[in-house]
């Protein structure tokens, strides 16, 4: 038996490890809690692409202790090799076993590094969340002259925009499909993005995929790209997304679900009562199908962290873990862009009949006041039960709110004619006018289709 | 009978009066539409503080008729001067009688002058929509040396913060109640205002009202306050609220409500089915206690114009105008606040059991990134129902749409539980991280207590 006991061992010191920890103390104040992380120094995981330029120092983005010592919880720094569920003990790499009553597996993603021949060749970086690999990164990256961006999701779209407002370096992204952040975005908000980074100077191959890494004297310098042409290179960023780490719950017997994540219940436990899976890691479904679905967000993580953290011993918190709305906000040379719930694509590839409105609005009202952006937003309904199915949203800062105020609408079952009749605050220095409130004119919209 | 017919007849050319005709244009495509207004040029109502400093001249500030023209409603510059329901006619001051099937009151509410010794005096400004008049005010602003704004609720605050923006004029603002926008935000809001008009050199007489104004040759010189000081002034502008403009359909019969203003129906309907009234001649209820209320926003009023709008007709778009959540926001000296809901103020006087739960963090994240704020938030909600009752936001821009997420959970009655595993969008640069979203911590600071 081991004779380190806990009551509570969260794995893995992400976002989704800390939030269980800290809800867990905020349930269970007497509880004795620990949290076995494998990087010693962790990093604010969507705070990395500006570790590049716009932070001072990249140690401005670590992910400090401070919210766990605050409340009391125990931080070991090592690597859990093993879960035992019979004993209920996990083996660590340097420090023995520690017993635990509940534990939660926050063991996050990996980067995907696709099978392309020579991709192992040096100055080829996955995007890890480790401060001493970013820092080695960072300095790769200060003296590199090509750099390739792999990969037009938002991480790869952050790193280019970040990466192209240094100098010295050319900058280039490939992407497989035909649009930037095409899994998120209908095609006229990727082309806004397009176009912010191709004035900026980037050069963006879409519609293209990397076949071939070369290399001279055992480090990257040219790609071929399948359209034949061959890219000079001397530094690689691969942004093509992640995979859920099973491989503990695996070994330890746990079953996964059809997305590949550990499999979870509505309250975030496994098949094993004690043993919970958040973030990352762990399964999810989709809000409106309920499929399974591989969506990785700090915030679809820090709801899960919550729900699992307040629902250890019983379930204190009765609620639904409603599945996911993939809802996330990017930000591309000053403009911020939101997308939840369902696009023109998925809505198409679901089956789902849907009615799109639409706004384009200045943020500010009168128009003329300095500093004025313009919002452009477009919302889905379903066409018969008149309900929003989705939102995307691009302008000013305040369009990483408006985002949520769309999220919201989803999680809550909004209707075309509700946002109609909203009511909601308005101030001429800080949101459109009453009478052009973007969400309020796109539902009219709607419904005018409807 | 009137030689001039039309179908839908709009008295009032401010947000609520437009916002009436161009919904009505959407659901009625064929019928012929007339929107009557007394003010020849007027303005964005929130606008006009902003005519001060910020915009470049007044004009910037029109509200023009281009979607009025846009939209093919006819359009009269005169005035009503009474409604003949018998005969479902309007006459004019100038241009004769018109007929209507369907009559919209939009006819807004004029701005309280308190009977005090002196008010009548040269200098002394109470604020109307008219250009004209906002011009020659200005033209008297340009040249004043002592200006006192009485009232501090938000056109008060937002005049001083504006015109203690100017140099070469001391600004003062006298306010009964001990702290500045007591109706709508707590104390400890109504502080972080006081600090930063304090900062900005402006002089604060609180808890203190005006006794007298007097006079030399006709002018304002010189105010007496309750507390028996003399402030020596040129210039006045009274700030301290409107009242509706009932008087054409006091005289047409119909009926007010309790808060004086005309009294309407779910759908804006007055007791004459054929007379609709919106905005701020309009009567409010509370949505919480249905009370009746005198709160005038624009956002409100536009929510009201879209209900009459759409149901001149017919009642094609069913549902209820719930009751006025009194949602806002306002704008000092960079500081953005918002309010919804119940203040500890409202509560208290109406009776509600609530805890309160509060959240301060930084809005971007990590917190070391260039142009970080503050967001300061906190929401009230019924302890035993756990349902969000009120929220209010102090923060940089993204607070004019935190109040707005705000703002729906209250109108879909969203609890502490749900928000507290709220999905929500969160970027680096302009969000607070998904860990310390304030909402999510502001809800489970009350979950704690409940």
């Amino acid at each position: 038996m081991a004779d380190k006991k806990f009551n509570i061992v969260i794995v893995g010191g992400g976002p989704a490890g800390v939030v269980s920890a800290v809800t867990a103390r905020r349930y269970y104040p007497d509880k004795k809690i620990l949290l076995i992380k494998s990087v010693a120094e962790g990093v604010v995981p969507c705070g990395i692409p500006y570790m590049f330029n716009t932070l001072k120092k990249p140690e401005d983005n670590a992910l400090g202790n401070a919210p766990l010592e605050k409340n009391k919880i125990s931080i070991l720094a090592d690597r859990v090799t093993k879960i035992t569920r019979k004993n209920k003990t996990v083996s660590t790499e340097n420090s023995g076993e520690y017993a635990y009553e509940k534990l939660i597996l926050a063991v996050g993603s990996n980067p995907i590094v696709p099978p392309i021949p020579g991709v192992d060749l040096k100055g080829i970086y996955p995007i890890s969340k480790d401060m001493n690999y970013l820092k080695s990164m960072k300095a790769e990256l200060d003296k590199a002259k090509n750099i390739l961006v792999v990969g037009g999701g938002f991480i790869g779209v952050e790193f280019v925009d970040e990466l192209s407002s240094r100098k010295g370096s050319k900058v280039s992204l490939v992407e497989l499909l035909p649009h930037l952040l095409m899994n998120s975005f209908d095609e006229d908000f990727g082309k806004l993005v397009e176009d912010r980074l191709t004035a900026k100077g980037v050069q963006l191959l879409l519609g293209r995929k990397v076949e071939e890494f070369k290399g001279k004297n055992g480090r990257v310098s040219e790609v071929r790209l399948s359209d034949g042409s061959l890219i000079p290179v001397d530094t690689v960023i691969l942004g093509i997304g992640a995979s859920p780490n099973t491989k503990l719950a695996e070994e330890a017997g746990l079953d996964l679900g059809r997305g590949r994540g550990i499999w979870v219940d509505e309250y975030m436990r496994t098949q094993d009562p004690d043993v919970f899976a958040v973030g990352d890691c762990a399964g999810k479904r989709d809000f409106f199908t309920r499929k399974d679905l591989p969506v990785m967000l700090a915030s679809t993580a820090t709801a899960e962290a919550r729900v699992a953290g307040s629902n250890l011993y019983q379930l204190k918190v009765v609620r639904e873990n409603k599945g996911t709305i993939a809802i996330y906000s990017t930000y591309v040379d000053g403009l911020v862009l939101g997308s939840a719930g369902l696009t023109a694509r998925s809505a198409m590839k679901e089956g789902f009949e849907v009615v799109v409105g639409q706004a384009e609005v200045p943020d500010k009202h009168p128009a003329a006041l300095p500093g004025m952006n313009k919002i452009k937003l477009k919302l889905k309904f379903s066409k018969q039960s008149g309900i929003v199915l989705g939102g995307q949203v691009a302008g000013g800062v305040s369009a990483g709110e408006i985002i949520n105020i769309i999220g919201m609408a989803i999680q809550k079952r909004v209707s075309a004619t509700e946002l109609e009749t909203l009511q909601m605050a308005t101030h001429p220095l800080v949101t459109a006018a009453p009478t052009m409130y973007p969400l309020v004119l796109a539902a009219q919209d709607a419904v005018g289709k409807i």
